[in-house]
């Protein structure tokens, strides 16, 4: 049996979009002599759907594209991730389906049983659990058809079965071995992350090798807003081996032979770079961002910094040189280097840079706000009201335009709350809000590894906001070695007080790093959404209550 | 047996204040003579504690209140809501529990079977469901204790068995009625919208009668961010006739005799009025929103349109007239009314206001602009600018003062993106945001019903933006009366267009308001939270993709 996999770049609620990129790889495949090909989990709608799932006419739209596929089903299967309606009244009104189609008809359909619920995960939300188990019976072969989450839930590396932890109260595939299949196809919309590639590349090995069976793994690749698929859709041997991985970050079609697979073992398992991978995912992220939204043009503002810097590479490199424009908004507190530096980062790309200088308007809101301002001293007002004149230059030229402005804050300032709301908090899409700063600095160095497209001044100088004289960041955060560490403790590993200060951080710093963390929480709710490269973002995978007092 | 309701305002993590308001209240039923106290779901952390449930340090105060309770239950039982840990490895780590505690121990403990995650629920992010269901015995009495939503899924009024689509697959009382329960309590979490504490009594009621037993259901009062806890407890006799309701949007306790309720039985359900009840809803709403996150001061722009005008007389009744101040802004395409009916509401109210032109800013913004806008004419870019300046000057007045910024966008402009990000969209807290245009007025003339206190130019002249010329809301928007109506169809009744159609609403129309709706989601990703009033509010509850690209 010859089957091919289709690693695609769907568009949530674009059905004529999905559809014609399937139809597409149907008769690609068809051509290339494949006997079934696979699509991935909710495919024909796009992942995550969220609430347009609760609408009939979103449902009606699915069904129609699953009627065209199974008519283009003609001398292939085609295998497709769907919403399914749930046909008794008790329970959750849909399944989160895999379609079998042949000749025109649905000949089998399964249900997905595990439903991720945390983290960026809402399908409990929508979905009833599937209870029953069988596997599909096609082309002389038994196929265990599992969506996603359903062969996630099982120990991986050393860890032994007693030791686990597991999420859910059993495995599908433990039923579905009794009905002894001869392979796993899994169909999935598993997101980005950058220990993400690794931890899934070692999933499928432990179900490879748990179960004895050659398996077909198929994967989402592209954006949708904050969640980024990568991709790399793959095939193991019953030994855990990897016969072959698809590209990341590319849309691709592969047809495997089922024989050959146990015939001609092979491991070409790719070793995963982390800031290659970091770089290809926001690089993916801003590029379907604006494809998907139907815009084409950037504008970013250029501090001098490093974060405004990286951020103005990766979206040139993601939409072009002529798409990508910045301004210069400097204040009596801007020092000349960071003018000078970027200008020197905008000519190295040979992209558009202005120079604004905010003194007049913020000159005109100290005067106007004078009779109320009284002769109170220069605070974070006066700070932030620096930082709101560039906001509002910057949104004045994306309204007069149509740019889209992209923030440049990082995850360690967003962490914190060491950012001003409706200034530099402002944009659309948040590129570097999952990227700590120490993580900014290291992937700058790994972009400048042959050419040195970030200037070296603005890599190597103190970071600071420029918003009062010879201000530094470190006047009022942890150095960021040493804030960033905590906060991965905190963030990632959800690791209380007691447990980080155990592992030899001060006390002292640790509480006030995650006080700030807690009571920045209304900062956060109203930022732009951000682009997620770790397991642990800012946004819909991270919810925190605002008006709680814990830790706070 | 004696029944102690205690209704309480928690707050979200805040263990010491918790635990002190309910030993207060153990007392006081004791010293009463009551025989059992009862607090509401998940009472010892608040409601809802989100992710810091995966914290296991907010587990261990969790226990640490729940024994201290324990030891409180002395001469009383007290029986109370928190979240347990889950014993067995499989599935997910927590239950959502009542305890119920006697003599120093924990001598029966209930799981949650039905997990609300729909709307603002997300309970099986974090909770595994009960699947064993067992009375529990205490004082002579079988007693069935549920949590929430366990009593939720039955049909109310007219609704047959048949014709109901209920949300699970079995019903806790349903296993609970064959043990023959004495009574069932109800240890709940049920947010307030205008049209819920109608639903409520009304499933209350159904199952008093179904199960033929009497009810004592205990609930939350007061607002964490944007859901707003009602209150409402209330008992309920075998027969469904209400014996008693306790206060909305206020704390209380209050004790029940179990033979007084058979013996003498009445009908004391209040009737509820819509505009009172979300007038007080969004009093507890702004107040608690202060007082849970240690603010005294409010600061509001002031129009002279009616959202403004509204949210200000809320707020200086929530606050006090002492602690709200208002900015007035006008530019030159700001009418003279639109100043001296400012001045007349704020006169009315007895609170300060200042004027602040924006000409001088808004001026600078213009010149230093110029030379890259070169000759385009005046559009959006500027109208924003305005709306820009002022939210600018308002947040620098709310940081040099340490007020904070009461948001005035009303549901309707909300869902169709009428407002400018980081102008008039700008504030911690939205009051109106789930309130419609249509309702606003209703609600203010609900205000005005006694004294004129929001002056009745405000209400009755036609709304208006005021950003460029006799600009009329209705240039660019259909009038708010069927404005209103066709959202309602599609936020809250989530018709799909067709649907919508067929009720006789213009084609055009409708699917120029979806379009606005869907596509304007990147704006609602910014904004305040929102107090919710309705059954479906902008945030939490309501989850769209923003990339979508689906009636847009």
């Amino acid at each position: 049996m010859k089957i091919a996999l289709a690693q695609i770049n769907y568009h949530i609620g674009h059905f004529e979009s999905n559809q014609r990129k399937m139809l597409a790889q149907v008769e690609a495949a068809k051509e290339q002599g494949a006997d079934l090909v696979c699509f991935a989990e909710l495919a024909v709608c796009g992942y995550p759907p969220r609430d347009f799932l609760e609408f009939e006419g979103f449902m009606a739209e699915c069904r129609k594209v699953i009627d065209v596929l199974a008519d283009a089903a003609r001398g292939i299967a085609v295998v497709v991730g769907a919403p399914a309606s749930n046909p008794v009244p008790e329970g959750k009104r849909l399944f989160n389906a895999a379609w079998f189609l042949h000749e025109g008809k649905v000949i089998a359909r399964r249900e997905k049983a595990l439903l991720p619920t945390y983290d960026v995960f809402d399908e409990y939300r929508y979905f009833e659990p599937a209870t029953e188990f069988e596997v599909v019976e096609w082309g002389g072969k038994r196929i265990a058809l599992t969506i996603c989450e359903d062969i996630w839930d099982v120990p991986t590396g050393d860890v032994s079965d007693e030791d686990f932890d597991p999420m859910y109260t059993f495995r599908p595939l433990d039923r579905l071995r009794e009905q002894q299949p001869d392979f796993i196809l899994n169909l999935s919309a598993s997101p980005f992350s950058f220990e993400q590639a690794q931890t899934r590349m070692d999933i499928l090995k432990a179900n490879a090798k748990r179960y004895e069976l050659p398996l077909f793994y198929v994967n989402h690749v592209g954006a949708q807003t904050e969640l980024i698929f990568d991709g790399g859709s793959a095939v193991l041997d019953s030994q855990g081996r990897v016969y072959d991985e698809m590209p990341y970050f590319k849309e691709g079609l592969a047809i495997y032979d089922l024989n050959d697979i146990k015939q001609n073992p092979r491991d070409q398992e790719r070793p995963k770079q982390k800031m290659a991978l970091v770089h290809d995912a926001l690089l993916c992220g801003i590029r379907d961002y604006f494809q998907k939204l139907g815009f084409s043009s950037a504008i970013i503002g250029l501090s001098g910094g490093i974060d405004s810097a990286l951020t103005t590479v990766l979206a040139a490199e993601a939409l072009g040189v002529n798409q990508v424009r910045v301004l210069l908004m400097p204040s009596r507190f801007s020092s000349d280097h960071s003018v000078s530096d970027s200008i020197e980062l905008a000519e190295n790309l040979g992209i558009r840079y202005d120079i604004l200088p905010i003194h007049k308007p913020y000159d005109a809101f100290v005067q106007t706000l004078h009779p109320l301002f009284e002769n109170r001293s220069f605070d974070l007002a006066e700070e932030n009201m620096q930082s709101r004149c560039r906001g509002l230059m910057l949104m004045a030229l994306s309204n007069k335009f149509g740019h889209i402005l992209l923030n440049t804050t990082n995850k360690s300032e967003m962490a914190v709350g060491y950012g001003t709301l409706y200034g530099d908090l402002a944009g659309g899409l948040s590129i570097l809000g999952d990227v700590y700063k120490t993580e900014v600095f290291s992937l700058a160095k790994w972009i400048n590894q042959d050419v040195e497209i970030i200037p070296r001044n603005i890599i190597e100088k103190p970071p600071s906001a420029e918003l009062r004289p010879d201000q530094k960041d470190t006047d009022s955060l942890p150095e960021y070695d040493l804030l960033d560490r905590i906060l991965y403790q905190y963030i990632e590993k959800q690791r209380d007080p007691q447990m980080i200060i155990r592992q030899g951080f001060d006390e002292k710093v640790v509480r006030r790093v995650i006080r700030l963390v807690n009571i920045n929480e209304f900062k956060r709710h109203q930022t732009a959404p951000v682009l997620r490269v770790s397991t642990k973002a800012f946004g819909m995978g991270r919810r925190m209550p605002i008006v709680a007092r814990y830790l706070s």
